[in-house]
């Protein structure tokens, strides 16, 4: 089977946006075929990665919205909705459609409008993916991550200054991404001192709620050399399930869909962790950041919490982690954020990372959705 | 590249049921898995057709409830949405999984549940799809509908009682089918004296609002042929859109996204519209199978109307066409359909139709999203 290739990609500005949905996902979408030189009407596929456009702004149908402001008609087209994983569900889709041999020339859009709405109905709508045993309780998604890292702390003896470093080394981060919502770097006391969320997690653990879109262009490998030598290879991929009740898990502290989707995703690409150079990880908190590094293998359990802490997931580090200031400074527009991870590892496979750049030949991007409830892991490399 | 069989098939009863989303899912997925005599832990995707649980139930996230509720984890699952055509979207997206090599043992279930909102509600979520210069101004599917109608009547010197005669046999197919919503037959009469909901139209021109669930099992043939000998091939498969505002379009009686999507499946199957044995067509309103009968290639356009007036498409023609009674007998639950849609396909196939069955080797299954917005085509073939 050919290897499927990546030879576009784009990011919309994330943070408070004006206009809509669709306006977004227009931006992305005409970026990223601009980035690869292809023309609207060589779309053969169209994926937009969106959890709730319908509930945000009471508009569905946004994927033939799209293919009509791209003029890409008569794409195939259709919505990937795997609420906070959506993007990486997406990523999945698409290449599953140039794997399929179903397009030679497929699309992925992903976006999210939300800031339009209060934090109190962003919240509500996001609350929804629980299991309504947890939704019907009030417990949400914030509170979760409170329990979870308090469980961790309490286990691995870790302190809690390690968490806040996660937010402090993505805040660093992100001051360098032109297309981050938050520039501008925190200290430790900063994050420490913010508002209490879910004990012990307090604001500056937490991701903001952000407009944005992402885009990125899939084709054959055997099709991207007619267009550029600039394009990175999806090597491996997998989505897996966790409980869908949060509290049927055996160990909170483990992500079970991160686990399973990462073993499938390195065997898909006879890779092993220890072949990453740079890594995406969906730090809606903190802690996340933490739980990830480990049940994708770069850490041993328990000791993901150095790795901030001894500077291995920095920028100048060993493994970098969310050089693009990951969800917690870049900002977490649902359906894009997966997308925009990998557009992250694609730029700097391609070493068009900029101040960002760190040297890398594979990369990963991890995507959660609900509280680990479903996990896609991706690995792309350079083309060479 | 190998071919990929279906090996389950199931659907619930449609009309209004009690329960919600979750329940109806399960009931269907469960069924289907049944049918096969596969476990739910071999299930590796799990693809969920499902337009708008969001905004009917308050309740998203529904992919990771039916992983729970059956039993499936760690099976990667995600939500196909491509509005009324969220189920033949569902067909692709899972016959990709397999024809990718992404999973071996793919679970596609679709469903809605409407019937809990009143008509009024349940419009609106539905025209949220279309373009907002349309919803803006009113216009609604069936308003579409009714102009189309009397363009079509117009153009093509067609009579009235031709659309209702499609009512009149699907209503007749209905009877004979023990999942659909309203089994029992309407005369022309009643169609044509029942109230105007856009004129020409008229009530019975038009599908219900229901509550149901189908689900489809997609494996490899070889694996398939582990399992059983009653099995049938997705032999083609394709989706294309139209213009997203319905007024873009040359000719409002000529469905682009059917005769495209049906080109490319046709080709794929090494098959033509000459081939087709039986047929499930879109008939969310009646004037819609006669235009697809048209843009499938069964009939010359401006022929279509002669389909059910001459015999052609009823049970005993030659080719006929929604044996299970249709959209507009069986009910029309917008994520379900299009997997019910193939699940009567399937069923015809094998000889399992009962007082349905028909002579048939190849079937043909043409699932609609908006008013044609996008459209997807299958072709099914028994196993021989």
């Amino acid at each position: 089977m050919e290897r499927v290739a990546i030879i576009g990609a784009s990011m919309t500005e994330f943070g408070q946006r004006d206009g809509w949905i669709r306006d977004l996902l227009a931006e992305a979408g005409t970026a990223c075929l601009d980035d690869a030189g292809v023309r609207p009407d060589e779309i053969e596929h169209l994926y937009v990665s969106n959890m709730a456009s319908g509930e945000f702004e009471g508009q569905t149908g946004i994927p033939n919205a799209l293919v009509h402001d791209l003029g890409a008609m008569p794409a195939y087209t259709q919505r990937v909705d795997q609420t906070s994983s959506s993007g990486g569900a997406g990523i999945y889709a698409a290449w599953q459609s140039v794997a399929s041999e179903a397009s030679e020339m497929t699309l992925l859009v992903g976006g999210e409008k939300m800031t339009h709405r209060t934090t109190g109905e962003a919240t509500d709508v996001i609350a929804s993916l629980t299991h309504p045993v947890e939704y019907k309780h009030g417990v949400t998604l914030p509170s979760f991550a409170g329990l979870t890292a308090q469980a961790y702390l309490d286990a691995y003896d870790a302190p809690r200054e390690s968490l806040a470093r996660v937010a402090v080394k993505n805040h660093r981060n992100g001051v360098d991404n032109p297309h981050a919502q938050f520039r501008k770097e925190v200290d430790l006391d900063t994050v420490l001192e913010s508002p209490i969320v879910a004990d012990p997690l307090r604001l500056y653990d937490f991701c903001p709620i952000t407009d944005g879109s992402a885009a990125l262009l899939f084709c054959p490998e055997s099709v991207a050399k007619e267009y550029t030598d600039d394009y990175t290879v999806l090597t491996g991929i997998a989505g897996a399930t966790d409980t869908h009740v949060v509290h049927e898990r055996t160990d909170p502290t483990v992500m079970g869909g991160v686990v399973e989707s990462s073993r499938q995703a390195y065997e898909m690409a006879d890779r092993g962790p220890e072949d990453v150079d740079v890594a995406e990880l969906h730090d809606m908190f903190t802690i996340l950041e933490v739980l990830q590094s480990e049940d994708l293998g770069f850490f041993e359990k328990g000791e993901g919490w150095r790795g901030v802490e001894e500077g291995v997931t920095t920028r100048d580090g060993d493994l970098p982690v969310n050089t693009s200031g990951g969800l917690k400074s870049k900002g977490h527009p649902l359906g894009a954020s997966g997308v925009a991870q990998a557009y992250e590892i694609h730029q700097q496979l391609l070493g068009e990372a900029g101040p960002r750049q760190v040297d890398c030949e594979v990369g990963l991007a991890c995507n959660v959705g609900g509280f680990g409830n479903c996990v896609t892991t991706t690995i792309l490399e350079g083309a060479a």
